[in-house]
């Protein structure tokens, strides 16, 4: 893509409500721009970085045979009077009228919807156990957005739901979910920790947070550092494995200020092991058994012909929020880095552009076509624009690698820079190389 | 994967309101589920056909360089009363108040939205011309909504919009859309016919529908055969050759009912060139210069300084109602056959099952083990049941080719058929080769 064709706005002046560095960052880069209060169009920069973490979270999901489906945004309020959660959602739940004056609502959540698809569905067990998920638009209608994406009221998040006979199963579903999370934190290149919490307006028993750590985080965490070295790719998507995953990460202490007790904290983590520092949840997990089935009557007819009302989970993962928590993460010093999973470009090539010296550029479409030619999805930053504000601009895009066509390149060797690390000149097939990995 | 693991709740009964064939057969394959009046739950089959139909939509934007981005769903009131369009649209408009009163709306177009990105992103000529466009849910209160997701109140579109100079530099813009769309069509396996239309509530003075061919459609069509026979493909994304293009389509009489003119077609068709049948709309384009631009005040700054309305064009595909057009364009005798692109899945292996003996669904696992390593998208019918009623079966959910694995197979060779042709006996690799082309 050629920088000066590529639709990417890029705002100066900063409106008074970007208070945190991901929202300011968003608007500045042209990833978003606010169509309301606490609604958002995501810009083609946005989108893209927005689509490759769907595409990582989707991945993870079909690896633990969790199938994707989609249901629909509007939903009939009926289904959440027989949950019994039409009344308690409160304001937050986006309320509709239709023109034949029918009660519906913008989705928050969709437990009772996948409840009464899987209800009219599955009649027996021996179609258990099911994960089905989907990753759609909700709507919550909060009093007060802000902080740009990260508390909007129109946002993407992926909901999976569990289905199984038993509770047993339904905890093996459980960590496979647990399993999957962590496999797709660390995919995005995030370090996340999951912790045990309430469950909320959800409800249920069992449930996990999966905490992203960034130093602006609204969630203050209280950990032991050695969470991190738990080597979470060597587990396997089966039973005994998972059961192992789940032990070892309870033997560390790892809490939100919540439940946080400071004598607690010292008697069980040495001081060398103790980390004070601020999060961001991207994920949450719940067990809740049969709250929805019974009230909604989702049962099968187990292997005694007895009706059994089926045990589920819901899973989330709030999808456009991990952009603006990538940020938080990865902001740093007034320079972002995406990781390269999800950064919307894999390379950069800044020409410097001298005025009657067409040279550079010309240096710099050949790389150009030679990269898209190897698949590598290169920017190339054509702006007639002077050197030292090409690199604060790039400063803030983030792409993780830059060719600089300048003083320092001859004919075949450029200037190659990760960003954060020093600038090395290379061939351009090295440098092929290094972005292939 | 293995048919009893896939959630595809098949249903025998069909409700009353199903009157067409595409909304019988996608209720009876388990494609969607209504989850309201005019408003479905896409379940993992249907779901996997609309992404292969958005991916193709999708490439084709790109190719003629559209760039993706998303709007949100839920738009304010305010930019549609600044169109002049906010009561116009009438009851069709899904209005909402959210909690602080605030007039908003769920978008049934996004022309309004887009012209406000525009004019605060854009203000000099130099980054004219611009296409953008996404792909996202839409709702129109429909009052009477019927046939499935054919005529449905939340539906999945995409929508592009073009912006540029002059009217000549608008009418390449949508020159290269009229192109993109035919392409996407091929590619769908199905016969499009471009044909010019009145512009409806979206306004403007030039205007094509995209009718597909189908028997069942709601528009009547009469048209001069010969427009099939257009190579689509010699035609590029320049200029004088999309000029010719909609040259070499004009020559050819086509038009719906509202036009139709008796004298005129067989004046102007030559009888064995007539062709007189049904079709279903799948696109509409539209060009309506500063329709939207002079009131919403979006121009920009030309070459000489003077400010400039820009030149708007949009361009919709359904893509949700397309999973439905191409059942209607594709079914036949009681039997689906998704065109290749789109279809569930690649291939389905159907064993014969006998009590008493596995070779048959052992041999069924290693073909399918094997595929799999090929990269094929298999299905492998391991459910208990008769072979005829699996061969019925399979006749709905329209798999273009089947192995069957029972009395014909030997331990290398196995009958294979592409559905509605005679079945033949190849080896392995043979059919690989097929799979794979």
């Amino acid at each position: 893509m050629l920088l000066s064709k590529l639709f990417i706005p890029i705002t100066k002046d900063l409106p008074a409500e970007a208070k945190i560095k991901s929202h300011q960052l968003m608007l500045r880069t042209g990833l978003i721009r606010q169509a309301s209060a606490g609604i958002y169009s995501w810009l083609p920069l946005g989108f893209k970085v927005m689509k490759k973490i769907e595409k990582i979270v989707r991945e993870e999901q079909n690896i633990i045979g969790a199938q994707e489906m989609l249901m629909p945004t509007v939903q009939s309020a009926d289904i959440w009077k027989e949950s019994g959660r039409y009344d308690d959602y409160g304001e937050e739940m986006l309320r509709i009228s239709d023109r034949q004056k029918r009660e519906m609502l913008y989705g928050p959540t969709n437990e009772e919807q996948i409840t009464e698809i899987f209800r009219t569905s599955v009649k027996s067990y021996k179609l258990l156990p099911q994960i089905l998920y989907h990753i759609q638009w909700k709507f919550r209608d909060e009093l007060r957005p802000r902080f740009g994406v990260m508390r909007c009221r129109e946002f993407y998040m992926k909901d999976a739901y569990s289905f199984d006979l038993s509770e047993d199963d339904a905890v093996l579903s459980y960590n496979k979910m647990f399993f999957a999370y962590l496999k797709t934190f660390e995919r995005l290149g995030l370090k996340s920790i999951p912790m045990k919490a309430d469950t909320g307006p959800i409800g249920g028993d069992l449930s996990h947070e999966f905490i992203i750590l960034a130093e602006t985080g609204e969630s203050k965490i209280y950990t032991d550092k050695r969470i991190f070295d738990i080597p979470i790719n060597n587990y396997k998507n089966e039973n005994n494995s998972l059961n192992q995953m789940r032990n070892d990460f309870s033997k560390f202490y790892s809490v939100t200020d919540e439940k946080f007790d400071p004598n607690d904290f010292n008697k069980k983590v040495k001081k060398n092991d103790q980390l004070q520092t601020k999060g961001i949840e991207v994920g949450h997990i719940f067990y809740f058994g049969d709250k929805y089935s019974k009230p909604m009557n989702c049962s099968v007819d187990g292997k005694d012909g007895k009706k059994i009302f089926v045990k589920m989970g819901s899973y989330g993962i709030g999808v456009s929020r991990l952009v603006a928590a990538i940020i938080e993460a990865k902001f740093n010093n007034d320079k972002m880095k995406w990781p390269k999973a999800v950064s919307p470009f894999d390379v950069v090539i800044i020409p410097a552009i001298n005025k009657n010296d067409n040279s550079n550029i010309e240096k710099s479409s050949k790389i150009y076509s030679l990269l898209k030619e190897k698949g590598i999805d290169v920017l190339l930053d054509d702006v007639e624009e002077n050197i030292s504000n090409k690199f604060k601009k790039h400063d803030l895009l983030g792409i993780p690698y830059q060719i600089v066509v300048g003083s320092k390149s001859t004919k075949d060797q450029f200037e190659f820079k990760e960003v954060g690390k020093d600038p090395q000149v290379f061939e351009i097939n090295k440098i092929i190389n290094i972005l292939k990995k």
